[in-house]
């Protein structure tokens, strides 16, 4: 692998270890937007945090915070994997807008404005309706636009995303979801939202959750790559990059958690079922962060030129991180 | 006036003192359902109760807590004032189910679903599109009407209304607002929501706040009577009562916390303007709680029976109250 070839995954939330800090080494993982929050409140949000900042001082031949996107060039050239703070929701700023430039100041450089759930700023995808942005969500979006934290709409709703997108000054992204055209998921996008993503200059994360792959555990690198080159057509070759969505070791009480939060006290399954409520198994070809050489060579394989696979493998969130990580 | 007459304000947040207390004594105010939380987090509201009780305690001989109905018969018979305690938004739940009945068990006993934006369970009155109760919404909704805490709707949109009228098992509230019919104000009521709130068994409580009012402060209280007499035809004289939205002796800073809560870095002017940014003048017949025996007149003169005017001022909430604040 040249040295200007970097591999960036636009979203894991594994149980963090040694373990799993050897397996990026080992798959070559230059930076990694890890989640810090679903359901948590501003002062859960910053354990998260300080919890990240025990796992830096401890593993720091290992990894390193990533603020920047010459951080990610700084961690490629120290052989460790840099690490990229994301809230999955916007439930750490509370209701307090002051908060999203404290958590950038601390390093968070993406959030969601909704997670399944309707929130004060932005729509879910799991509900029924889709209202768009809210009065609160238009100045926290113009906020963000300011300081430098970039706007996720992964797990929220259509209505929703088209206005972030439209509402934004600067471009958003996607971390980890596919094209519904290719596997009809909730959580996956119209083909209308993914051409206004690229349109805009935002970006797409692959996602290889398989609730969100057609033929879910059983999907092919094969067909994957397929799905991948669609969505270029779709979006653009320079507006799309990794976002697996990897959950490594971590207990089923935290998918509960991830569904359930603290908001029903009936049980919710998200995108599992009565019967099927457990994490889902793996694809084979990209089970930890040592499948990306397996991946890389699953797009040489499909036909991608070197370059293509440089953008997508890392380089195009690369440039997104250069442009979005401060302020306007 | 006899003894089975009762007199009860649907809703006030003064800055409560020996004077306030003083005046409703001099009004023979039985219960107050008072504000404890806007935007408050749930510390914050519990830091809000904190005061209340010190406030029982040092005006112990002027006002006492109600958590029952019996509570407001048990003040009217000792010479006191009853305080019911009711949030004006779903903030002290924050993101938590199980914080519905620990408020409850506090003595809270009205919550609104949503304080003019968007909440976690309903819209607000000021956003543009209203996409009815949430998912988080419907379990709350569940949990309140188990604890026996009152679900109002006064600053909550007109889809969202009529669907917590129509998901909750037991009746709700809009504790202080007018008809939409009467004066076209954002806050006040349609027709259709008043209508469905009185088949169901709900309760409006009248509000005297000058923006609710048609000719805002310069509204007389035979005007004010004989929207009174609109709304009974309208929605039945058994759910009807006064709400009405006093505030005395707060400073500006009140009202700005109340419109702009932490949501915003722009200022919301909320029902005034850049050039009306302050309190509005109250009306004269009703500007403190000394103004109630005026209020009893101005309906015995309209020509509202003994019964009825019983009921307005105070009958119609404590059956409400007896039939609402226990377990279902």
């Amino acid at each position: 692998m040249p040295n200007n070839s970097y591999v960036i995954d636009g979203l894991q939330y594994c149980r963090w270890s040694d373990k799993i800090f050897a397996q990026m080494a080992e798959g070559k993982l230059d930076a990694v937007h890890v989640t810090i929050a679903y359901w948590e409140t501003c002062r859960e949000a910053l354990e998260r945090i300080g919890q990240w900042q025990r796992l830096f001082q401890r593993f720091e031949p290992r990894i390193m915070q990533v603020r920047t996107g010459d951080d990610v060039r700084m961690a490629h050239a120290s052989g460790r994997t840099g690490v990229v703070f994301g809230f999955q929701n916007c439930s750490p700023i509370e209701d307090d807008i002051d908060l999203v430039q404290i958590f950038h100041e601390l390093g968070v450089r993406f959030m969601q404005l909704s997670y399944n759930n309707q929130s004060l700023l932005a729509t879910g995808c799991y509900e029924t309706e889709d209202p768009g942005i809210t009065r609160f969500g238009r100045q926290v979006i113009k906020e963000m636009n300011r300081v430098g934290m970039v706007i996720d709409m992964s797990h929220s709703a259509e209505r929703s995303t088209l206005e972030a997108i439209e509402i934004s000054s600067r471009p958003i992204s996607i971390t980890h979801a596919n094209p519904a055209s290719w596997e009809p998921a909730l959580r996956n996008k119209s083909d209308t939202v993914l051409r206004a993503l690229g349109e805009s200059g935002g970006m797409l994360g692959f996602s290889v959750y398989p609730f969100h792959l057609q033929g879910k555990s059983a999907c092919t690198l094969a067909e994957f790559c397929q799905m991948i080159e669609s969505a270029a057509e779709l979006m653009g070759i320079d507006n799309i990059g990794m976002g697996t969505d990897m959950v490594q070791d971590q207990p089923v009480s935290v998918v509960e958690w991830m569904r359930n939060g603290r908001w029903t006290k009936d049980m919710d399954y998200g995108e599992g079922s009565a019967d099927d409520a457990a994490w889902p198994e793996p694809v084979s070809w990209l089970a930890d962060s040592r499948g990306f050489p397996t991946l890389r060579g699953g797009l040489v394989q499909h036909g991608f030129n070197a370059e293509e696979v440089d953008k997508i493998m890392g380089g195009n969130w690369l440039r997104f991180y250069d442009a979005s990580f401060i302020p306007a």
